[in-house]
Formats: structure tokens, C-alpha cells, sequence
């Protein structure tokens, strides 16, 4: 197993040895955003477990296409299909242009992901994007006979499906279970079950997003756009699926009945899902006032929040958690992520300076397979994190000279540091780009203060010593009848 | 005039009073990039110009509504019909998918446009993303008979709409010349006239990109997006049209027959167009090795770039141009732009720090009419920038104790530099963000050099100074056996 990569597949519920359909290609699609708000903390969780999946496959030696889209129409409140289109919605309230409101939260996720080292994926498609493709998918699901129109909406019809297929294999949920679990039809209901969901929904005249369709103008229903627009980048049979669990059911079962409705294939060999977070114990909901922006985070404007977290603190502290595992998010739990986050920083960067020895008292030469082998344990982030933890205890023990390290350990420790905390983990170093100009300035004034008082006492090696250096840094000090100032070279 | 904004109409040849259809809120559509490469030097002048446009008319107050399109799919090669379209070309060269071709240069056109600090427009559309609305367009201009069918692809009849309406009416041919200047049509040619442009071209089976239409398996052509999708979200008739001049012909007067030809109207109020570049004195073009991306510039990897070149210089270069001059970049232009460039920022900075006195001896009355003056007259970008020069005379000399400054009229020259030179020119002041890592290297090794110094003097007021003021501003020093370090405080 140490070699291999096995992954937890939700669909039978084991961990199994990861084999792409195409080796050494892998197609992948993640379920994205909805673009009508900022991302908040829950968005940051599938976009970095999948990100670290990304990242291992490559450097695996996969080559990858990693597809996640962005949904700007279609989404439905509460998952129910009588709900009111959550962009549209917004764009009424704010008087916008829903295409407006979608650009800008999308480029406000972007920046966020951005801030949180998530690689962009290869190809981010937009529902609104891919209309006719869903119209086809539609046509194709119909002819097959597991869908039909009513009103100007078109249905997949789930208790047909399931006489032929297994509707709800994936949540492992009973289609017995489902009817008694939902209300009864109305006679103004125009769908035949109360477990059809809608592919596309007719429109009336005041609705903003709409498409002709040969049902006349509506738009597509939110569950279609993701079995579209994987199969049309990644072929109708596919590596990965991945997605919160939240959206297990109804969102990825109803993906699977369209597929095979209109495939007639399972498109999807791995379906992986990462757990939810919570907010101290609690589970996120806008009702409790819990749900908080990545932005918030990064600048510390909320009430729950005692002070700013750096992106790259929520990023290690969901990463000290197993995306299988639930994560509590706190202040406590991140500033205690930030001292184990500033921990590993700082040894990384020891590490860069350390000297070598003629011999090593450190024994490292277990610690790279121990890294891969959690790695392949289906991405076990936390086990790696403590792995590197053995390797800053060696690190700090050689910089206190209580141990030595051979040319060669050291070279492979390097390595180990460069490729599973910097490439595979994605951690960043905060360098001096991440602090704001406060510390330059300071930094600066400081310098200036000394010059100044050893001009004072005529001190003039160290007043010389400070102009040729920072001259060497590009850096220009300029004395003024009010003091001395520094400017940017030319 | 001077408290009139007037804009140079490319339609009637003047400059005109400009004065949006529906006040306070404004349209503007401008031509985006094809995103199949890097952007280049060419790309930055339409984006820079009417960025200053959509910053300038903000400023004035309007509300505006800045869509610009993403072309990828349908720019055939050459502007000619039977080329190859260049994003599938790229596509089968590199075995990819032409979507993910399309991301990773949307991607790349991203990061160029931040570092040259031009806002993002409120809608991107892309042209995949639109293929229904396209269809539709299409479907109207064939009913008001100006298009029509021919081997699955659909063309516009430019001489049935040059009887109706003017063709070529924005660049000033005329017809008959242009017939004179084409090739004749052969037997082949499925065409009437060699004028005529394709609206939707068929594909064949190797064609990665084409969707289903009324005529077949197809895709667009290249000049019908930007009619759609600038009056899908700015209404059929809205205010402001740009581009480069190099759009002019054939692009821009095919968009004025599409919107004619299916929408019955004038689509645009008011056409704009930017100049063009020039390198060394020469047209760029690739034969002449000389279209230097923008990141070449930005990282100096280009024979012809002597070194690198900050992009708010490649931008402020462009600035001391009217956008109707053209304009040539050398070495030569972009080093004297960087000077000039490092003044106004260092008077900038110069200005936050500057003392008030009781009285004025310098005169800043007229400066705010002044600038606001050139701006009003059509953008003149190089004229306010000599106005902001002016105000660097009055701040040095005040900060040279030659002049002295009143506090209503520093006030009143920090609301000149805020508002000019930073909201509606876009400059940066560079600060340490953008320098690299080695600057905040080298300020912390000269600093713990004069620590170590000074404690092996026993000059502990300085050591201590040093630990202090470090503390302040969230940096510790490590002592260790081998010499002191130094790390971000948690």
C-alpha cells in the first residue's frame, strides 16, 4: 500500500487503490461555488481537500485535468425546485444585472482561493456558460424515457429511473424511505412524484436569467449543470468526483440519474467527498449568525472572531484535520494552528541555512517513505503534518549542533521540506509580501534613528556602513533640513 | 467646456459633448482580448485607456456599467473566414482542450491587468458562453433579410444592406472600393460577394469547438459576439463603444450591420478607439520578433528589453500619450518614464508628510480646473500629468522650506494627488509589496550587524533600542551559536 494510492470511495463505502481509466491521465471534477456572496469558511474546506489532491496526483506524475465550475444561475433555495433563484433574488434586491452580481462574487472567490494557495483548476466552466449543452442533455435524458415536460418544465422522473437503475445509491438512501419522507402532491403540482426534480423550469416574464429551450424560456435546473459540464471536459466516464458531503443528496445522486438517464453510463469511477466544519461545536447556518466570510477571517471583522487569521492558518488548520474528519473551527483552534503553522515555518526556514557534517547522528532515512505512505493512506494530511514535526525536531537538534547531518540526509531532507510541506500541502512561507508596509517603515526609521545618532558621535564607519548597504539594496537616503528620508532608487 | 466632459466620436470624425442615454447611468462595451497567448504590449493600451474612461466617468458621478468580452472561440486567422480558428489550432498542437487553452490565458490576462492596475469590468462575457443569444442574433438578421444560408454556414448579405443602410459607415469606405480591393469570388466560393462575413461557420467532425444550430454542427463567427453581448447587458442601444483602432475595419463596421441588421437600431452612441504601438519605430508584429508579452516586460525576458520594467511604468508610459497619438516603446522612453514616474511618487510621498504654515505663498487655485479641464477634453492624460507637475514644483518647494503651504491648501493639493494621480490615473505608489523578499533580507541582516556591533562595544542602549523598536512592529531576535536570527513573532 506504501506505493499506491489508495482513496476512500463514498460509492462503497471502502478505501480503495486509486487506477485512472486513461493512465497517466486523470480527469477530475469538483462541485464549485455559487456565486451570489462572498465564500465563507465552508467553501474553503472542498476547495483545499481537493487542492491537495490535485497537487499529490501531479506529483505522482498524473497529468491532470482538473475541472470545477461556477454556478451563476440555477441554484435553488433550500434545494427545493418552487424556491426562487438565489441570484436572481439578489439582483432584484440590488437593482443589478444577475451577470454583475456573478462576476463580481466570482472574482472575490478567486481572490480568497487566491489567498488561501488553492491552485486554479484547468478549466472553470459557468452554467450559464453551457445552456445548450444542458438542452441536450435534457433531449437525451427524455428520449431515453426518464424525463418528460409539464408546463413548460421538463422533470426527471425518479420513479421510473429507479425500475431500471438505483436512484439514491450514492447517499444509500430507499426510494421508500424518500416518498414517505416528503409531502404529499398537490393537484396544482405539476410533477408526477415529489422525488422529481426539475431539469429545467419554465420562466415568466419578470425572471432575469432565461433561455429558449424547445420548452420554451426557462433555465436549467442546478443539478443538471454538473453531469454536463464534467462528461463535456472529461469524457462520459471519468476518474473523480469530488464535493462536500453536504451535497451527497440530493445534489450528487440526482448527478448520477442524469448521467446513467442520459449516458447510459456511470460517469464517475471515485466519488470522494470531504466532511463538514463546524464553529465552535456548532454547524454553520446564516440563522445563528456562525457563517463567516473568508474575509472576515483574513481582516478579523466579525464578532466571533478575537483577531485577523492569516490565510495560511486556515489553511494549515484544515489540514490538520482528516477531510474525511469533522473540523471545529475557533480562535482557540487557530492560534494554536498558528503556533504549530509558525513552528514549521521557522524550521523551514533554519533548514535553508543549516551546515552539513561529515556524518549524520540523525537517522531521516525512513521519513520520506513515511510522508508517501499517509499521503497514499487516502491523503492523510494530519498524519503528514506530525511526519514533518519529525523532521523539525531534527532540524532545531542540528541548528543546536546536539546532532549532525550528512551532505546527503540534508540534501534529502531539503527535498522531503520542498515537496510535501511547500508543493503537496501548499503551505507558503509568510514572507515580507504578506506583512503590510508598517514593517518596512518601521524597519527604515529605525536605521535612520541609528544613522542619525552615529553622525551624532561622529561614527562615521557606521553611518558609511548603512548608506553602502542599503545603496546595495537599492535603497537611497535623503538629508533634509527636517531630518533624513529614504527613498527608492532610480 | 471645462466642466463638460467631451469625447472624440469616432463615428462623426469630432469630438463631441458626451451625454449618456439614460443619465446618471452609463454603457460601455470594449473590446477584449482572444485568449489563445500571453497578453501582449498591444493589449495593455485599450485596456489602460478605457480603464481611465471607466475610472473618469466614476468619478464624475455616473453610474456605470463596464462589460468587456472574453473572445474564446470563432477569431479566425487573418480576419478572414476560411482560416483556421486559432484557439482550435493551438489546441491540436499541444493536444489540449480548447477550453483549458482559453482558462490558462484568461488566467494569464488576469494577472497582467492587476499588475498594470486596471479594474476588472462588472461583466466579462465570454464568446462559448453565449452561443444561444448568438443563434438568436443570427435568426433576426435572417429575418430582416440580411443574411443568409449556404452549405450549413450563415453569412451576412453586405450588399442587400448596404441598398437599406451605409456599410463601412464607421471607418469611412466605401463600398464599391472594397469590392475593388477583394479577390473575385471563384466557384467555390459558397459567398455572393467577397464582402460578405460569416455569421455562423459549419464545422467539420475534427472541429473540437461547435455547438448545434438551426444550420448544423457550427460555431460563430467571430464578429457577431461582441454585438450580442454588449447589447444583451447593455440594452439594445447603449452609450460607449471602444476598441483599439485596429478594430475599426472590418470588426467594428460588421458590428454596426449586425445590430442594424437584427436589432433595427444604432447600437452605439459613441465609438472610441485608442491608437496603436509602435516598438523601436516599427508596427509589432511577429514576423519582426518584436510583440513583447507583458510579462516579458515585467520580468525583462526579451532581447529587445534592456532589463526589467515595473508594470506602473509600462503604464505610466502609455498615460503620457493621448490614447489618440501613437505611441513608440524603447529602452530609451521606458527609462524616462521611469523617472518621471519616481518623481511623482516621491513628491507623493513628500506631500503626506508636509507641514502646513499660516499662509500660502504658493498658488494652487486653478490646478484642480486645470486638470479637471484636460480631462474633459477627451482624456488628455499627458496634459494632466503636466498638471500633476506642477503640483510636484509647489510640494518640493514647500518642503524645501523655499514656499510655505496653508492648511485648506494642502488639503486641497493631497484631494488633487488623491484623486488624479491615484483614483483616475491608476498609479501605485511602489511600496515594499512589491519589491522582493531580499529587501526585508538585507534591511534585517544591516540591522543585526550594527546589534552584534554594538553589543560587542557594550553599546547596550543600542542593542536594547534595536530589540525594541523590532518588538513593535512584530519581529524577534533569535540568538543562537552561530550568530542571531530573526523571526515573525506569533
Amino acid at each position: 500500500m506504501a506505493n499506491e494510492l489508495f482513496v476512500y470511495n463514498t460509492l462503497i463505502r471502502k478505501k480503495v487503490k486509486f487506477e485512472p481509466l486513461n493512465p497517466p491521465f486523470v480527469g477530475m471534477y469538483v462541485c464549485g461555488p455559487t456565486v451570489y456572496s462572498h465564500a465563507h469558511l465552508g467553501n474553503a474546506r472542498p476547495a483545499i481537500t481537493f487542492d491537495i489532491l490535485y497537487r499529490y496526483l501531479n506529483f505522482l506524475g498524473y497529468k491532470v485535468r482538473y475541472v470545477s465550475n461556477i454556478t451563476d444561475v440555477g441554484h435553488l433555495e433550500g434545494d427545493t425546485d418552487d424556491g426562487e433563484d438565489k441570484l436572481i433574488k439578489k439582483a432584484k434586491l440590488e437593482k443589478l444585472e444577475p451577470m454583475e452580481i456573478a462576476q463580481q462574487f466570482m472574482n472575490s472567490y478567486h481572490e480568497d482561493m487566491a489567498a488561501l494557495n488553492v491552485i486554479r483548476p484547468n478549466i472553470e466552466p459557468r452554467a450559464t456558460g453551457h445552456i445548450p449543452e444542458q438542452i441536450e442533455m435534457i433531449e437525451k435524458i427524455m428520449q431515453n424515457g426518464y424525463a418528460y415536460e409539464a408546463n413548460g418544465s421538463v422533470y426527471f422522473d425518479v420513479n421510473t429511473y429507479n425500475t431500471d437503475h438505483n436512484y439514491g445509491e450514492l447517499s444509500g438512501r430507499d426510494i421508500e424511505d424518500l416518498i414517505s419522507g416528503t409531502r404529499e402532491l398537490t393537484s396544482q403540482d405539476e410533477k408526477k412524484s415529489s422525488l422529481d426534480f426539475a431539469l429545467w423550469k419554465k420562466a415568466d416574464q419578470t425572471h432575469l436569467m432565461r433561455w429558449n429551450s424547445p420548452w420554451g424560456l426557462g433555465f436549467p435546473g442546478w443539478h443538471l449543470e454538473c453531469s454536463v459540464m464534467s462528461t463535456k471536459y472529461l469524457g462520459d466516464e471519468f476518474d473523480i468526483h469530488g464535493g462536500g458531503l453536504d451535497l451527497l443528496f440530493p445534489h450528487h445522486d440526482c448527478e448520477i440519474a442524469q448521467s446513467m438517464g442520459g449516458l447510459k453510463c456511470k460517469s464517475v469511477k471515485y466519488w470522494m467527498h470531504n466532511n463538514m466544519l463546524t464553529m465552535n461545536g456548532q454547524k454553520m447556518a446564516k440563522s445563528l449568525g456562525n457563517t463567516i466570510t473568508l474575509k472576515q477571517f483574513f481582516t478579523g471583522e466579525h464578532d466571533m472572531l478575537e483577531r485577523t487569521y492569516h490565510p495560511m492558518i486556515i489553511r494549515f488548520l484544515i489540514l490538520q484535520a482528516h477531510y474525511r474528519s469533522t473540523l471545529d473551527f475557533s480562535n482557540e483552534a487557530l492560534q494554536a494552528a498558528e503556533k504549530g503553522y509558525n513552528k514549521l515555518v521557522e524550521a523551514y526556514k533554519t533548514l535553508q541555512s543549516l551546515s552539513s557534517s561529515d556524518k549524520s547522528t540523525v537517522d531521516i532515512k525512513n521519513l520520506e517513505g513515511d510522508c508517501r505512505k499517509v499521503m497514499n493512506d487516502d491523503l492523510n494530511t494530519p498524519m503528514l503534518i506530525a511526519n514533518l514535526f519529525e523532521g523539525v525536531k531534527i532540524i532545531n537538534s542540528v541548528n543546536d549542533k546536539k546532532e549532525t547531518i550528512s551532505a546527503e540526509d540534508l540534501s534529502e531532507l531539503k527535498s522531503i521540506f520542498d515537496n510535501y510541506l511547500v508543493s503537496i500541502l501548499g503551505l507558503k512561507v509568510i514572507s515580507s509580501d504578506d506583512k503590510n508596509d508598517d514593517v518596512m517603515d518601521g524597519l527604515m526609521n529605525l536605521i535612520l534613528e541609528i544613522r542619525d545618532e552615529a553622525r551624532t558621535k561622529k561614527d562615521f564607519d557606521t553611518s558609511d556602513k548603512i548608506r553602502d548597504q542599503l545603496n546595495k539594496i537599492n535603497l537611497e537616503i535623503k538629508d533634509g533640513k527636517d531630518g533624513s528620508n529614504w527613498v527608492w532608487k532610480n
